[in-house]
């Protein structure tokens, strides 16, 4: 890691310290992708079947995951593991039950009755990677907040094999339809519908850059998608209350991630910086995914700041997706934190507890979209629809004024509407 | 508009009666944008000047609108407008106000507190079009809810000459800068910034076809927008007990709108359907943009439903941008009625009201995309981020799934983080 004083960079130096590598599509990955998209608009089932004994090797006779399959999967389960995923399903739902929208109903003046309804986004899909590790924790992060928010149709795609943790987890939060596909012809599949998958209207998940590059074609076709994607960050914020060993482990699970992770320690000691370098050595030897850690530390940085109130200015223009403060008094710091996904708090809240357990979302915006975009919440499975309803009484004492606004706009049919209402009314 | 009786109609023909006309962008309008983009990432301030005086044939001294220019528009409104205006921002305040988050503050379980917390977007960028019509009222939908969500800074960019109206409102709601800047080029200028127009992180505003283009494109490099854009819609639902001339005037005030605005009638009673249809003609008949509502009728359509059930299902469908409820008990189908982005119950609740001075936004999601989109609120200024603290009893109770479950996706480093602080307290 490259130790910087953030005092002695230019603004030039700080700009390109903060800035992310850049994220370009190669046109390789994008032709691919159109024609996959192509492929399954054209042979629906068809095509899924073909391109998962072409991509994941697998030549399947159904693409929805039976019950029988589930069932077995979830009996070769642990105890162990499935006492640990019902503790983390128990936080998760509830924080995301918590997160429910009080109604708004208020009377803007006297018969004008203006509210605001939440309904859930009917059909949502599912999308969880395959690959070696599989990722059921983002089951739970994702059809828990479905269920609770009420959307009528949820369904999963991942490609198979598919781990038992997968199937066990998505049937314990309730997904009605798992279906072995994955890649970017799963995003099709749901944005577009086959035979056998269901057309969903918004997609969640991760995924690699062909999943990525199709999730963002989708949205163009008017299919909404949970957020943009970009490498996994995290950002520490540490005094000279921090324990080394701890900041080092910190940032060394979000350099596993992958080798295009960000690891960002900004502190106010450079003593702390030089043991956690240490530190992160002594850990690093006792990782198996030390080379993939290794590759993100070589563009990780550590920043010198002058003070905590220089610590938290570098956090809020680099705006990671997670944000671990640990620090003498670390909740004072709170007020002044305003771009992150999720914030940790003290020596004893390391990012693992919100990535698996303590109840908090663990899709988060990153790349610097946390200046702007919201931690996936409850929220993300719902809409927000206005209603207003006005008595004859309240209609009249705002008749003038909208008159006055419609004709200043020369909109005459919508000063019509009003003039027409309030002759009837005055006539009676 | 024609006439259609839903249960007469195949599968297919109801698909394509509520499809909307496809929304294709030119590649002479792509390439018009693109060089644009250029151009303001280029030459910054001196593109806008050039533009300007291309496209609005205004030569400019200074970009930004000075106090004593918005001074004296001010001192133009009549005192009737400005008493209406400034009742609709009372009441637009009382509503995004009342949408105030409440801080979400929890222990999911002992000792491991999660919160939501919400900030507002640093600084947003609102455009407001040019043309004859000044669309001030747009001014108050934007300003309004950005400045109660707390945005540090409220910029706004329209195309010279802006009309007075639009001048006055922007001050009254506290914007702090007005950039005679419009078109393509003043989403550009916001995105990236120039030496006068300041960056913003999330543009908001209607606008033409190049607007939309541009909108569409800085969505790709990182500036967050409000929401996709598509022609104004409006779809009555009515029985026998509406008036015909009412929902003639709404459906006409939405017709007005432009010529690809669409309006549907779905009502239960054929004889109302025959009655609107006289009234449209008598009515249009006083209207100085007659010719283009008449274009929007003309792809119009009313539904003949069997039943208020079959015609909410009909709105379900269609996903209308803003929903009319003229039935006998208006309010006993809010429940059933999931997409929408304004609804207006009752005879005395035109969609003028909304679209002035109610207290709800006007700006909502169009195209069928109530479906996944809110309407435009206060949220939409700010976001969510998620806090959490874990007490050492807390983080003690919870090491052993994080761990379980960091070990199942073969996340070591992850569990790591956990191992060495069980090990630290265990020390203890």
């Amino acid at each position: 890691m490259q130790t910087l004083i953030w005092n002695n960079l230019t603004q030039e130096e700080k700009r390109q310290a903060l800035a992310r590598p850049a994220q370009k599509v190669g046109e390789s990955i994008k032709q691919a992708v159109d024609a996959i998209r192509e492929n399954v608009a054209q042979n629906g089932d068809n095509a899924l079947f073909e391109l998962c004994e072409k991509f994941d090797k697998v030549k399947l006779t159904s693409l929805v995951v039976s019950p029988e399959e589930i069932a077995a999967a979830s009996a070769r389960i642990s105890p162990a593991l499935a006492q640990a995923i019902q503790q983390a399903k128990a936080n998760i739902e509830a924080f995301h039950k918590a997160q429910q929208n009080q109604e708004i109903d208020i009377e803007t003046q006297a018969g004008v009755r203006c509210q605001v309804v939440t309904r859930p986004i009917s059909r949502v899909g599912l999308y969880i990677p395959g690959g070696s590790a599989p990722l059921f924790s983002t089951v739970l992060m994702l059809a828990i907040p479905a269920k609770i928010a009420g959307c009528k149709k949820i369904v999963l795609c991942s490609p198979p094999p598919i781990a038992d943790e997968i199937l066990y987890t998505a049937q314990l939060c309730g997904v009605e339809t798992i279906y072995a596909v994955g890649g970017a012809q799963a995003i099709f599949a749901m944005a577009q519908g086959t035979e056998t998958v269901a057309k969903v209207d918004k997609i969640f998940g991760p995924g690699n850059a062909f999943v990525t590059e199709a999730k963002r074609q989708v949205v163009q076709s008017g299919t909404a998608i949970d957020m943009p994607a970009g490498p996994s960050e995290v950002l520490v914020i540490a005094d000279e209350a921090a324990d080394p060993e701890f900041v080092a482990s910190d940032l060394l699970s979000q350099a596993e991630h992958g080798a295009d992770s960000q690891v960002i320690l900004a502190t106010t000691n450079a003593q702390l910086a030089a043991q956690t370098e240490q530190a992160i050595a002594r850990q690093l030897a006792r990782l198996p995914r030390a080379e993939t850690a290794s590759k993100a530390l070589s563009h990780s940085r550590i920043f010198i700041a002058e003070s905590l109130a220089q610590a938290v200015a570098i956090s809020n223009e680099y705006a990671p997706e997670h944000l671990i403060v640990q620090t003498q008094n670390a909740r004072a710091l709170l007020p002044e934190l305003d771009n992150a996904g999720s914030i940790f708090l003290g020596a004893y809240s390391p990012e693992s507890m919100g990535d698996y357990a303590s109840g908090t979302n663990h899709v988060l915006p990153t790349y610097g979209y946390t200046k702007t975009y919201s931690s996936l919440g409850l929220a993300d499975f719902s809409k927000r629809m206005t209603v207003q309803e006005l008595s004859p009484e309240g209609f009249k004492n705002l008749a003038k004024t909208v008159e006055a606004m419609a004709e200043a706009e020369q909109l005459d049919a919508h000063k019509q509407a009003v003039s027409i209402r309030l002759a009837k009314l005055n006539a009676q």
